[in-house]
């Protein structure tokens, strides 16, 4: 079976076919957050500190670092992104021991990341297209780390499934051509908006369903843009992910601080048989009761962390 | 494709592969409800008749009716069933429209349902049992309607999903020899609760897709069954749905009446390409609005429905 391992200094996650959905927290990302993007240009961090706390409480169990700003002293990504990034990475680190997954279009902030990340972390990402595969690759090899493989190529994203799986299919073969096994490779089918192609769910369950068998790859995707543009997003998103799931995909970079999604993800896993006995579930369940009780999500899913830890601490052996 | 043809004395509706899931309200049903059943030898139907009201309004496309009562005083469900199946039958017929599911293990009870049901009802059950394929088979027959198997036989419920497949083979080979095509079969597989066997999920998803794929047979379930005994019960049936219905799974047998599961479904019917641009899901969406501001969902289902049908009759074509 296809396992992708990710570390940091002290944990190990897989990712895997037989493994549970691997939650990877996309907030860590100005791109889109002018706000976060001014707060960092000014030097504060606060909101990478809070975002890396509450995704973790809340069930990432990779955390996505990305530095894409555009700064009004300075636009040239080339120059602000290297040393963002290697500022996030060492902050993050000292908050969190999850996994770090390096989010960059810019390879010098790909490199530095590289660099400065402990353990074993997921680059993310290349594509098919020419430029990105030489320039990747070479870095996937030398650090020997997994990488996020999306697939378009240099004629951009095609509408054409089939085309997608040519465009991965091609990825994975240049990355043997490495000495980059498939099992590091975690291919993004791309999901379109359900809203604007009507047949964006099925052709990812089918992709996901053909990268596997054909493959052998993992699978991820950004979930949230299957929604994008409707009402209620969080309802298509939580019947998404559960399908998605059904189908093979074993990771998704999310927001894991939003519990309706959440509870499709471990519900999802309950039903694969990715929960013994529903111990996660039935843990989850009180988060849920305190949600329901006026506490965040994000607080009550930190106080089940804590507790459930000391209790796991003091666990005691039967008879 | 596989096309289940149901109809009313004005209504069909068509379960198969290419067609929204089916929604089968299970409401109608004392089995399980001591006040329902009491109301009902007292001759107090006003329970029936909301139950019908409410269950199409929010959604339920054709509408299970059960009359499996124990009176106090008559234990003898074989004298009180087929009675009480007549009136339940005509009563739910005056209030409205859909088409309806005769469900009773007493074969009078379900010629009598047949004698009085409009159109083609859906005949529930038939299963794997020698007894029962000989006594049921023969009113599928004679009354030329489609019918549920579920795939238990003389030997019980087996755990092992293989032999559930061969129990529903069994009952499509018996079938095609009374001359019932398997398109008039909609098999149930039998849901265990994940609570109890961890297995079961995975189970009832590879059985779909056989059931499916080997014998083109639809398929329906009593989809609560998975959840029982856990906590937020809804969240695993809000899973549960999307998953089996992206394994292939047609209809369902179950409470509509809940917005959880209902979101789940016509979330998943629009990811699988079976909402035209999403315009179910964005008519729900707002009723989903007027739950959130505190109305009822089956009283906020049945404005929508009232507005839905008046803006639809007064539809004006373009161009």
């Amino acid at each position: 079976m296809t396992r992708t391992t990710v570390e940091s200094a002290t944990r190990t996650v897989t990712i895997g076919f037989d493994e549970p959905f691997c939650v990877i927290g996309e907030r860590i990302n100005p791109t889109g957050r002018k706000k976060l993007a001014a707060e960092l240009e000014a030097g504060d961090f606060s909101t990478v500190e809070r975002d890396a706390i509450e995704q973790v409480a809340c069930g990432a169990m990779i955390l996505d670092v990305n530095a894409g700003v555009v700064y009004n002293s300075n636009p040239n990504p080339n120059e602000t992104e290297p040393p963002l990034m290697g500022q996030m990475i060492d902050l993050v680190q000292r908050l969190v021991d999850v996994p770090l997954c390096i989010d960059s279009s810019v390879p010098a902030a790909l490199e530095k990341g590289l660099e400065l990340a402990k353990g074993r972390p997921l680059l993310n990402s290349v594509t098919g297209e020419e430029e990105r595969l030489e320039l990747i690759l070479p870095l996937v090899k030398k650090y020997n780390v997994p990488v996020v493989a999306i697939s378009n190529d240099d004629t951009g994203i095609s509408e054409d499934p089939d085309i997608r799986f040519e465009v991965a299919k091609k990825i994975v073969q240049r990355a043997a051509d490495f000495g980059i096994p498939a099992h590091d490779i975690v291919v993004d089918p791309l999901v379109m908006p359900v809203g604007a192609m009507p047949s964006a769910g099925r052709q990812v369950f089918t992709l996901v369903r053909r990268l596997r068998e054909e493959l052998g790859v993992n699978t991820t995707c950004g979930a949230s843009n299957i929604s994008f543009g409707l009402p209620h997003r969080h309802g298509i998103n939580a019947a998404f992910l559960p399908m998605a799931i059904g189908a093979g995909m074993t990771s998704a970079i999310m927001n894991p601080v939003r519990p309706v999604e959440m509870e499709a993800i471990r519900a999802a896993n309950f039903l694969m048989n990715h929960d013994a006995n529903g111990g996660n579930w039935i843990g989850f369940s009180r988060v849920l009761d305190a949600v329901a009780e006026g506490t965040s999500f994000a607080e009550a899913s930190s106080v089940a962390q804590q507790t459930g830890s000391g209790r796991s601490g003091r666990r005691r052996r039967r008879g």
